[in-house]
């Protein structure tokens, strides 16, 4: 077992494709399992289709449709409009996944990418735990 | 640790328990955690109660108010009507599941049940990926 | 790897921080993983930010108003008001959490603390699997 970080820049709210950069940690691993966990409480991670660019936008109108952003319920909103709804779509989505590995790298189905979703409208840079086993 | 593949038939939309099927997939193991694993970006795995079939269909009709099939909006919609809708209720509920174990079966609490939780209305062989650590 | 159980009293609906609870099961470990798991369907594990109290206060705001309470259209609804969506939010948050470690800790991001989130109104004991790895 082995553990690490990455460290992702992310440019505003949106989902980005990090199964390449996860790989590249887990070069020549003969590890079965890879456990990806974010450090953080306002961006999350996600496993879903990268056949069509047209998915993220979807699922982006879903989560806006969904979650408020700058709901003046909200109590919590120090850091602006995407504060709360920042913390709810990470709720919602999830700060880890665990991932069966194959030859050093994911074994990840056909259509499946694995996504750093970032809910912030700023530009971040997110720190990721990688452990294999 | 060690890995194997389990594939299931689902016969259109709707949650099957598959507990039992992984357990067979788990006998005299002495692994203490089971992490199933779906390949796939429209059928999900998830965890609930077993003694009333009811729960089923109530958590089916929350999924379908929130997450519309067919939504005009949507602009992944090449599979159909339960194209999008499909990806969303995977996103929610997810691709995996770790579990503990405790003398080669799943230590699941009393009423809980493991289900593949297939989403679209068509029949599908879904591909599982089974680990014991 | 190692497993124990942790016993928790919750007092009816909402989310409890247990992380000093989890770190105390894991004192002087050298293990690198933190798998915990709620063996109920009707509390659920989340990760969320612990320095404001309003947070989870909205938390709860947009979990009841997404999941209803005593929904006339639900069928399994024996145990109460909060029965089907109890089901419903734990499916939603999700029923166990894998967290890294590093020194007999969770490695938990600076803002992030570790959840139990009781969805039912009456008082209870929930028991909760802590393996590590």
């Amino acid at each position: 077992m082995s553990q690490q970080e990455l460290f992702i820049a992310t440019q505003g709210r949106g989902a980005v494709d990090i199964t390449n950069q996860v790989n590249k940690c887990l070069a020549n691993s003969k590890a079965q399992l890879c456990h990806v966990f974010v450090a953080h409480t306002s961006a999350s991670l996600m496993i879903t289709g990268n056949e069509d660019a047209d998915l993220l936008l979807d699922i982006e109108d879903y989560f806006q449709n969904q979650v408020a952003d700058a709901d003046p319920s909200y109590r919590h909103c120090g850091e602006g409009d995407f504060d709360m709804s920042g913390h709810i779509r990470s709720i919602l989505t999830g700060e880890s996944k665990t991932i069966p590995m194959t030859n050093g790298a994911l074994a990840l189905g056909k259509f499946q990418s694995l996504y750093l979703y970032e809910h912030r409208a700023v530009d971040n840079t997110r720190k990721l735990i990688i452990t294999e086993l």
